[in-house]
């Protein structure tokens, strides 16, 4: 032999550990086979055979030869002979990739069969039609499979045979009639200029072929691209020895769950068919009988069934999916995978077998994903049954919504002032549709993946969409969706499930996202192990009881401005800007003094014992005024024609806003006059909130609770800008807290990329930082979100210029760099200081673990993220111990 | 004695190293003692004494004991006695910083006469006026300076006697009208409760006190910072021997320069007085004379001087500024200092004082700083005598300007509608004047400083200001600006020259700027030196002519923007924005193709032999749309009542524009939908740039001319931004060039802080970097620039947040940062890479300093501000030499 590589394993050689070699169900086999389970005897061709296949378009050299060499021990272990016609040996060729890709690729059969061996199996189980059934199977399935055949060509000659003999079902077929489809299979084969491989060994190669082949077919490919699963890792092929589960009532066939992948219940989930092959499961001919039947009908098979579930899930330490195959009674083991399951039987599964102490709690809090506890985070689908299920597609962003259908963005607008719920249907989505889909509750689209345009925005939204539903026809001039034979138009009522991708007819009920027993507990552990703290963005008091409730731990920011908005407040706020001087703008301030008092005073009594940082005012300023092009139509009305007195009055107020709109005006108002700019213009406004807070720490310290607040500045890219504002506020602090002095931190956002370069030079004027990372991906980027999104940020990401979206997960190489940075200088010149985030960012799984690995002190998320955040930080910590170990 | 500090420098100690020790005035006096001119006898008090004194409000111990001991010397080489009745010494109390401050801080002459010195002095010169005027004078000043009492006083005092005695000069008093004098002074301090001291000890110990504490006086505080001065570093004091020079007709007192101060030219240029002291040159009572005048009525002190002069010339390698005394036939030198003197002078002498070989060519260079050479790049006022002064101020923004005074913002916005010429005149300029400065020609303000709102602005529009006229009275409301008597009228017009601070009536006569012969031959000189390459940022192909001229060696950045905007091709640059599909908008690309062809021809002939980078469109393409508000306003008035046809199409049109105008509208268009973004959403448009530059480049080479084009792509954040449009412009490039290649280099501006973090990745498809330090100055600090410069960046560098404008001179801590970044990270991936900068920053003498310390291969700069690119790069190359040294 030239090559000594070894390309092939016996299922005695393998292990669980192996999967990358072995693919998923190679490692199984082997590792049932390894720990005495009844596997049939078999081999496994390693994944890089296949990766060597596809790149040289040939096989390797040796690796037939090894073929060989493990089937001889296969046949010994069998006493039966590959192509001996008097007592054959028969093989499946199944395909195994290292992530499961169930259903992408493709299993060969019945390897070993021809017009010789046909009569030695027949002769040998003593049932030829069972032989001959099992011959016609595997001409079909390597016409299909292996020569690429259309199936449709191999039902027609199935269904013209019923016909011709007057019989319903394949079963009622008998030997002979079937042997006759043999012959019509083989004439298709001459048809399209095929012959079926007599050879047994030719068969066999050629079905290897082909399972890697289908590594690279169409719908493999989507389904990577949508999974996120590497293009380059390439599938083993398992080489298994056939057991029939249709060899008589002593045969069966089945699949099974260790528990209940519904509900997350401990017990037995399965059920069997009595001599029947594994496809007939599948294919929902028969009905499947349930497992507790088997015990009566075949107990010994039973026991078998329930000694080898119990071996497999202690011995995984996880729930199974098996699939198993009972020969004239005897019971054998064809796959373990650990089996898929809902997310609430996810958390049930995990609280559970670590109360069982099957696994310990760092595992059971490793084993919900962030995807997991999301998706049940948002309003669900509350399946009833009686749900009429109009299609599926990709579920791209979770949560279920219902509405009213509309076809275009400006149908929708109109419609969104009836304050209609609606659901926007396109082909696909591009710029032109985000205006639509601003005032839309769902998203479904026809065409498009995980990445496209349709996905991206409503990710960014967090709004429900299903897209690439490919079965539907949308057409968006005749306003008309099509799903099969059910024509929907515009005002028809849809439910989208993004979540499952599914979407229904008509309003359906729905579960309110809530935090379940289960998920409690094991957020409750995730809490113990987590090294990284959880506070919360709330912007009203409302929101900090919510965020405590979801177990924030303080609130790391308090946007102040949202409290002007308020119907009794938005007025005062406007005389403020609109004010022709200091005095006046101070007049002004005074009467939204207490406001802000009560408001302080509520964040304060929420989060007792817990820190609240509350940050001065950010926005520009004519965010609080009304929108210019309505000031200016309404003006250019009240001028046309005559004039009441009343109106005239309007006109007057209206151009003195229109005037003050005009001077706050500005081309790029995020990087305008904001943030410490406006609080170093304007002291007086600073003043007013410093003076609101520390008036309102003062009142509920007097309640004798424990309180912790933080005033943080925004916006600050100069360390002049700090001192300056510390300086004159710490002033104003000092003279409102009077005798009894109140005790508080003072800090800054870091959303300047300059902030960060000059960070240690910040940290000597601040208290704690905390990332802005909206602001600072913005500028790093240099992308106006609000523009980008529509604009051309969905294209990068589809196009994989970008990998994701750098508002959702924080651009490592990029914003990451500036804030390692930060931290770093920060910490040089105040090795105490306390850093935080506060970015939306705060809430993304991948985002807290940066944060976790880069040393903040804690993540700041939106109430609703909270038990995410939570869940994030405690497996960051988990990964970190385990990459030490 | 306690401290063996040394506090006091006899003369015959220093040298003018000491400069930082004895101040400019007490190193100069020694280093002339040292090399054997004759200055009288004295000793200089140490700035550090200062200090000391200024920090405790004492002495320092044994600085008085020092200035005994060392008076004694001075006694001894005078042969007089302090305080000696019979032959008193007097010397005078001078103030003299490290760093020249002229008339700010004080000076006590005659120090040591009181009653009985007087008659000692009397007899010892014979001359009894004298003696009293001198001691008069004496307490005069002791009183003004050393008390604080005001010099009104003293004056009226004068004026009384004067009157009495029915005489009109000071002169014609004779020795009785001074005692009395004296007499009525001592009552003035009785008055002010205070004593003259007649003991000569306190008179000196109390002047030195008093000229410390000058250091802090209001005037000196301003003029520091007004000039940029260390406010830490102290005054020195130095004592000496006073010599008079109104002794007799043998006796006189001067001033000179050693050279022509004005011009330049080699030529003693000097004038004196005969039989009079230092202060009446000064106070002008007297016409001087001219110094040839001397050689005769003074023959041996004027070869004394004209030998003084060339002696010290020729040692301090440089034009001196002299001040002496002759006392009865004896020339005395009392000061020496570099003079003074204007840009053209300054030049000039450097260039003859290189080839008289007193200084060498780097030296030449180092004495033309950027100012000088930037203060002749601007139209200058042509003085010829004519001129009528109107005012003097802060000469904050260099240049000079005419134009008809316009008093507020409003009305300069209604005026500059007919084209007239404006002066901005405001009382000082806030954040709403930018409106009118935009449309101004140049700006006046009666108050403010050098880092006032005004002058900020005005530098960086690059428009003369004088700022801080004290003396003029702005009436806004009144439109009315009185410059003494003299009252002017909105309308009216004058002449601004920000480089003198002056103002005059009417329009005066203007030079236009220009390099003259002598700034051509230092400029080449620096061309020498320089390591630092210098290319042109050119719009049009007359800019890169102009540029050629200036000495530009290649463009560093040709926005080809500009070139749409002309009245051929803006139509079509809107059809083709306005297109409907691919299809249209190639269609009309197609017709701008040969336009660009043209444009880039004229380029690639103009700057044969050098490099030319053309940079890809950038700007979002709402900016060549009309302005939104303009659309509605006309919109509104064609809706208005009834309609022609034409007026009905034309509204069609305008809804289509304004549409289009909608669907790019962005709230931060310089952070949306540009540069390439809008390249790689619309490759169309890079394509038929592409073409077009590889189509000239070819046209010229036919031409036989040697070309380097460079294709630069704006606004690269991600280095898949720029893989991915450099593989597709590559193939179009290849298409272009067909048969015969053309060279060319492709690379990326540099202007978004993640490229300067990703720069190792991104230089791996970039031949080269150009740092657009505009827009990363706008990013690294979240400033949008057209908002911040007139909101609050002149606030921020008036408080002092901020040293400087950042988008004038490079922020080295932020922007800085991530340009060393970026340069590193870039070589390490590309180590033959070129990068330069072509932000504005490229002509900022302190920017290009910093470009060649972080190693750029060049600068680009705009055609104007080429020499001194060239020139700061020679002074950067230098100074690094000097300091390795």
């Amino acid at each position: 032999m030239k090559s000594e590589k070894k390309f092939v394993y016996l299922f005695s050689e393998g292990s669980k550990e192996m999967a990358d070699i072995l693919g998923g169900k190679g490692a199984g086999l082997a590792e049932m086979t390894r720990i005495g389970l009844n596997v049939p005897p078999g081999f496994t061709i390693s994944t890089e055979t296949c990766r060597a296949f596809l790149k040289n378009g040939k096989m390797p050299e040796g690796v037939m030869d090894q073929v060989e060499s493990a089937l001889r021990t296969v046949e010994k272990s069998t006493g039966k002979k590959f192509g001996d016609p008097a007592n054959p040996l028969l093989v499946s060729v199944r395909s195994g990739a290292p992530v499961s890709m169930p259903g992408m690729m493709d299993t060969v059969l019945n390897v070993g069969l021809n017009n010789e061996t046909l009569r030695g199996l027949a002769r040998k189980t003593g049932n030829g039609r069972f032989a001959t059934d099992a011959y016609r199977r595997l001409i079909q399935m390597f016409g299909t499979i292996v020569l690429g055949i259309s199936a449709e060509q191999f039902n027609d000659a199935m269904n013209d045979l019923k016909r011709e003999r007057r019989k319903k079902q394949d079963t009622e077929l008998d030997e002979n009639d079937l042997l006759d489809l043999v012959f019509r299979y083989n004439e298709i084969y001459s048809r399209m200029g095929f012959e079926f491989p007599e050879n047994p060994r030719d068969q066999m190669e050629m079905s290897i072929e082909a399972v890697f082949k289908s590594w690279n077919s169409e719908r493999a490919k989507v389904y990577r691209r949508e999974n996120d699963i590497d293009e380059q890792m390439g599938t083993a092929v398992s080489i298994v020895a056939m057991v029939f589960g249709n060899m008589g009532n002593d045969s069966a066939t089945g699949v099974a769950f260790t528990r209940n992948p519904n509900t997350g219940e401990k017990i037995l989930f399965a059920e069997y068919l009595v001599n029947a092959q594994g496809e007939d499961v599948v294919a929902g001919i028969r009905t499947p009988k349930h497992i507790s039947d088997m015990k009566t009908e075949l107990p010994k098979a039973y026991k078998s069934l329930t000694d080898s579930v119990d071996k497999l899930e202690k011995h995984y330490r996880d729930m199974q999916d098996i699939e198993f195959t009972i020969e004239s009674g005897t019971f054998y083991l064809l796959q373990t995978r650990s089996g898929k399951r809902t997310a609430r039987a996810a958390i049930r599964m995990a609280r559970e077998m670590a109360d069982e102490g099957l696994i310990d709690r760092e595992e059971a809090v490793m084993r919900i994903t962030p995807k997991i506890l999301d998706s049940l985070m948002h309003p669900q689908v509350k399946r009833t049954g009686d749900e009429v299920l109009l299609g599926k597609g990709l579920a791209a962003s979770p949560g279920a919504a219902s509405g009213q259908l509309v076809f275009s963005s400006e149908r929708a607008i109109e419609l969104s002032k009836e304050k209609k719920p609606l659901i926007l249907v396109r082909p696909e989505t591009t710029a032109d549709d985000v205006r639509g889909m601003v005032v839309s509750k769902a998203f479904l689209t026809q065409k498009g993946g995980m990445t496209s345009h349709a996905a991206v925005v409503a990710r960014a939204m967090g709004k429900p969409a299903v897209v690439g539903a490919e079965l539907i026809q949308v057409n968006s001039k005749e306003k008309k969706l099509a799903c099969g034979d059910t024509i929907l138009s515009e005002g028809d009522e849809i439910t989208v499930d993004g979540t499952s991708g599914e979407f229904y007819l008509g309003k359906t009920q729905m579960e309110d996202p809530g935090i379940s027993p289960d998920t409690d507990v094991i957020l409750g552990w995730a809490d113990a192990i987590r090294k990284i703290g959880v506070r919360a963005n709330a912007n009203t008091p409302e929101e900090a009881v919510l965020a405590r409730k979801n177990g924030a731990r303080g609130i790391g920011l308090a946007r102040t401005e949202r409290m002007f908005l308020g119907n009794d407040r938005l007025p005062i706020m406007r005389a403020m800007i609109m004010s022709r001087d200091e005095a006046e703008r101070r007049i002004n301030l005074d009467r939204l003094l207490p406001m802000q008092v009560s408001d302080f005073v509520e964040f304060f009594r929420t989060m007792e014992g817990f820190p609240v940082i509350i940050r001065l005012l950010d926005p520009p300023l004519h965010e609080f005024l009304p929108d210019k092009e309505e000031v200016m139509n309404e003006m250019f009305r009240l001028r046309t024609g005559s004039k009441s007195g009343k109106e005239r009055e309007k006109l007057a107020d209206l151009e003195r806003i229109f005037e003050t709109i005009k001077n706050l005006e500005e081309f790029n108002p995020m990087l305008g006059f904001r943030g410490c700019r406006l609080g170093i213009s304007y002291p007086e406004i600073y003043e007013m909130q410093v003076r609101a807070i520390i008036r309102a720490a003062s009142k509920v310290i007097d309640e004798r609770k424990t309180i912790y607040p933080e005033i943080m500045i925004p916006l600050v890219g100069h360390v002049n800008e700090l001192k300056v504002l510390r300086q004159r506020l710490e002033d104003v602090a000092r003279e409102e807290a009077g005798k009894k002095p109140v005790e508080y931190k003072f800090g800054t956002m870091i959303e300047i990329p300059r902030a960060c370069l000059t960070a240690d030079k910040i940290a000597l004027y601040a208290d704690f930082f905390s990332f802005g990372t909206n602001d600072l991906t913005q500028m790093t980027f240099g992308y106006s979100r609000d523009d980008a999104e529509g604009k051309f940020l969905a294209r990068y990401i589809e196009d994989g210029i970008l990998e994701s979206d750098p508002f959702s997960t924080v651009d490592v190489d990029g914003v990451g760099e500036l804030m390692k940075i930060a931290v770093s200088r920060g910490k040089k010149t105040r090795p105490d200081i306390e850093i935080g985030i506060c970015g939306e960012h705060g809430g993304d799984p991948d985002t807290v673990a940066f944060c976790h690995r880069i040393g903040l002190d804690y993540v700041s998320a939106s109430p609703y993220r909270i038990p995410i955040a939570r869940l994030a930080g405690a497996r960051a910590q988990i990964e970190e111990k385990r990459k030490k170990i």
